[in-house]
Formats: C-alpha cells, sequence, structure tokens
C-alpha cells in the first residue's frame, strides 16, 4: 500500500460499471471517474483497452480472484477498498458490466456502510443487453415476449433439486432468459426446458466476449443447444422469441418501399 | 422533411439507449452519435439536458406519441428513418433506457431489415437497473437473490386471466423483481404476491424519474406496498430481499475497522 499521503479530504468508493467491454460502451461519468481516480481496483474481465483510460496518477490494481490476486479473499478486497479511501483517495471499485447484476456489489456495499465510508454506485452496461444489442435483436416484443428473466447457469447448476423447479417455474413461452455464466453443457438445461413444455423451436443464442473484437456468436435453437460448440468464457445464453430477429442472420431484407409508399407514409406526419 | 441533400453516401440508422435520464449515463458511444448525428428521432421521455448534446447540423424530432407528435404511427415513424436513411443522412434514433427493454425495438428493426436499410443497436443504462444504483442497492446477492425477472406493470395489468397466472408462477422469494411502468395502484399486486407465499416483510422500493434532478424515491415492504404514495412517471417498482440496503436509508454504520483490524486484513494481500 504505497499510493499514501493521507488527507484531510475525505475520500470516496465509487462502485462502477465498465460495461461489457468495448471502451466505447463505458457511461461518460465512468470514463470521467477513471481519468481522476486516484486507485483503481478491478475484476479480472476488464479489458486493457477500458484501464488504458485511468488517468497517469491512478494505482491500478487487479483484484481479481483467477488472474490478478490469487488467494485474494473479498474481505481483502474491502478492506483494500475502505484503507484507500480513509486515506482521503478516490477510489474506483471497477466491475465487468454491471455492478448490481452478478457482481458481488451487495457484500462490498454492506462492508463499506458497516465502517462509515461514502460510497455511490455508477451503473454500467450488462453483458446480457449487450449481448443482445451486438446481435440486433431486442429482449422484449409487444407481440411475442412481455418479460426478461436474467439467472446464472453457475448458481443454477449448482444445486439440483433447486435447478429443476427454477425452470418449471420460469419457463414461459413469452419470457426472454438471459444466462450469465452458462458454462459449457447446454444438454440438461435443454431438456429442461422442453420438459417444460417450451417448444424446441425457440430461437437460442451464445455470444462470447460480446462486444469485444473476440465476440463470437452462434445462434440455434432450443431443440439444438446441445450441439453448440464450445465458447470461450465469458458468455451469454439468449433464450426467446424475441431473438428470432437474430437467427435470421445479417442479411438484409430483399423488399424495398417504393417512393409513392414512403411518402404516403410520411404525408401525414 | 427538409433535411434532405441527397447523397451518395449510404446512411444508417443507429438505435440508441439514451439511458434512465442523467446526460452522464450516456454511454461514450451514444454521445458521439449524438454529436455527429443529422437527425436524431427521440421519444418523449428522453431529457432535454440529453438532447442538447446534439450537434448544430442535428435536426431534432421529437417523435413521442404524447407530447412530441400525437397521433404518430409507428409505420409513421419507421417510414422517417427509412427516409432519412435513404438520402444518406446519419440518423440516431433515440430512445430512453435500454432499446432492447420495452422500447418497441424490435418493430423498427423489422421495417428496417425488410426494406434493407442498414443499422446498428446501441444498448443504454434501463431505468430498472439505473434506479437501484441510485438506492445504492444490488439487484442479486448470493445470500438473498440469485434471479432478476424485469415485466411490465403495464402489460401485467393488460390481461387479468394472465396476470394472476404470471405473478404465481414468477413469484420467488429469491428473485429481484424490477416493474416497469407500474401504474399507481399497488393494492391488486401486493395481494397476489402475498398470496403466492411472499412474505410482508420484502422489501420494495418505488423510484420515480430516476437520475434525474427531480428523482424521488420511497422505501416500503411487499406487506405495505398499498400504502405508496402516489409518484410521478416515469417510476420503478423494484421489490426483492437485495433491496434491504435500500431500506436502511443513507445512514452510515457506527461501527469502524480499527487500524489493527485492516492492517490484519491487508497484510496477506
Amino acid at each position: 500500500m504505497d499510493e499514501a499521503m493521507p488527507s484531510n479530504a475525505t475520500g470516496k468508493v465509487y462502485l462502477v460499471g465498465a460495461g461489457p467491454g468495448d471502451p466505447e460502451l463505458l457511461t461518460v461519468k465512468a470514463q470521467n471517474l477513471l481519468e481522476r481516480a486516484d486507485v483503481v481496483l478491478h475484476d479480472d474481465l476488464v479489458t486493457p483497452a477500458i484501464l488504458s483510460l485511468a488517468g497517469p496518477q491512478a494505482k491500478v490494481v487487479n483484484v481479481g480472484k483467477r488472474c490478478g490476486a490469487e488467494g485474494i479473499t473479498q474481505a481483502q478486497i474491502n478492506a483494500r477498498m475502505i484503507d484507500s479511501a480513509r486515506r482521503g483517495l478516490q477510489v474506483v471499485r471497477l466491475k465487468s458490466g454491471d455492478p448490481a447484476i452478478f457482481g458481488r456489489l451487495a457484500e462490498e456495499l454492506d462492508a463499506l456502510e458497516a465502517v462509515g465510508v461514502p460510497f455511490e454506485v455508477i451503473p454500467g452496461i450488462t453483458a446480457g443487453i449487450a449481448a443482445a444489442a451486438s446481435l440486433g435483436a431486442s429482449l422484449t416484443d409487444r407481440r411475442k415476449s412481455s418479460r426478461v428473466v436474467i439467472v446464472t447457469g453457475h448458481r443454477a447448476h449448482a444445486n439440483g433439486v433447486q435447478k429443476t423447479l427454477d425452470w418449471q417455474a420460469l419457463a414461459r413461452a413469452d419470457a426472454t432468459f438471459i444466462i450469465y455464466m452458462p458454462g459449457h453443457d447446454f444438454g440438461g438445461l435443454r431438456s429442461e426446458l422442453l420438459a417444460s413444455g417450451l417448444p424446441g423451436e425457440i430461437p437460442a443464442a451464445i455470444v462470447s466476449r460480446a462486444t469485444t473484437p473476440d465476440q463470437r456468436q452462434q445462434v440455434t435453437t432450443l431443440g439444438e443447444l446441445d450441439k453448440l460448440p464450445r465458447m470461450e468464457s465469458p458468455s451469454i445464453l439468449l433464450i426467446g422469441w424475441s431473438l428470432d430477429r437474430a437467427s435470421q442472420g445479417s442479411s438484409a431484407g430483399d423488399r424495398s418501399l417504393t417512393v409513392d409508399e414512403v411518402e404516403l407514409l410520411l404525408s401525414s406526419i
């Protein structure tokens, strides 16, 4: 801890969503906070292009549990935020996507609030919403989909009993499912959703590394879900009728409105 | 339609999320597109502070159905996008929040694709996620909440039969509900959720005009939902155990870690 310079000013912790990967999908506020931060504590998934936006004064530390600081505990991350803020520093705790969606935000807020360190949460573009946008697909559609259900495959698979109950209750043809950390084995999920009565024709898509130069995607159907190739993490699995536009690919339509048709539509505006 | 200047360049339509209201919660990409746009077609809810970011060359048109262009049809909005793009113009179709969440994105994409006009979807911070952030609350919590369910009150109330079925299937104590366009009468929703077995102590919050200078919020419980005061639209209703931090208010905790405790936690990093 050598970023010292104790100050009388009150430090603050900004828990900031870094968005899905593309630096242009940062919010303006996140970009401004990064430029001014004294300390940036970031997760593994935050991309180098985003970290490069931190100002030259910033101490940038990877507190990710896989690559940056193997063996680091949540309590240690909390202590590091608290210590820096108490030294009067402006701390950006940078989380990929949106911090409130599967980002362990609650545990960090609890720690900050318990000791009276000021904080602010800055939302970010969550990966599932970015993945849909990158496919040119909507998540709701008045004609097809009236709700969005966000779950983690990781947790759904952690408890076999609960898993089955979950999908039976959730599976409805008018929902769009966004599944974070879906893993690689979709055979079980396919069986449960089909057993819940969903038709095999429902479109599904998996998007790997959404909005980065490494983005890859595959579009399929629920019935063919088990045949998806293995995609690199992080990935997002989307299932629902609202994705049927994605399944049409990016080919443009083959019919143009005539000049008369456009004029007719515009004439009464 | 006097923005003319027919060009050989191909125009394009960018369907852009304007975020919840705070201009700083625009993405960097949205801000850049606004600065360069030839035409900005926006909904009623996009704030003046955001519209002021459009460049001086831009023709800014409110195509909102309530305030801007009463009686305008979806087909007319579609035609206007298509016509402008065919004149070689860069069109920003600006929607509040995220365009894929209850933004009628699918219908506009269908229209553009049917006639072969190039388009791109730029995600935005959706109002429900912004509302949670403004309360300093998470939407998931490993200890309490494993899923997020996004619905509209508007649609849920449109069909009495489906409404009851919906909530009985969806209502689970480990879900966080984000209800867009919740209306003002929460007595029915309260009864259904309680009848589905959810405890009355589950925290609930309503946030009106999230992230704008006019933001107001009220924190309560499911059992007291019917006693919420009437809040101005647009508002978001949030229900779930993950919101219990919001219900503690913004008062800072009264216990500080000792220097020894912080040192102990930091020593092994």
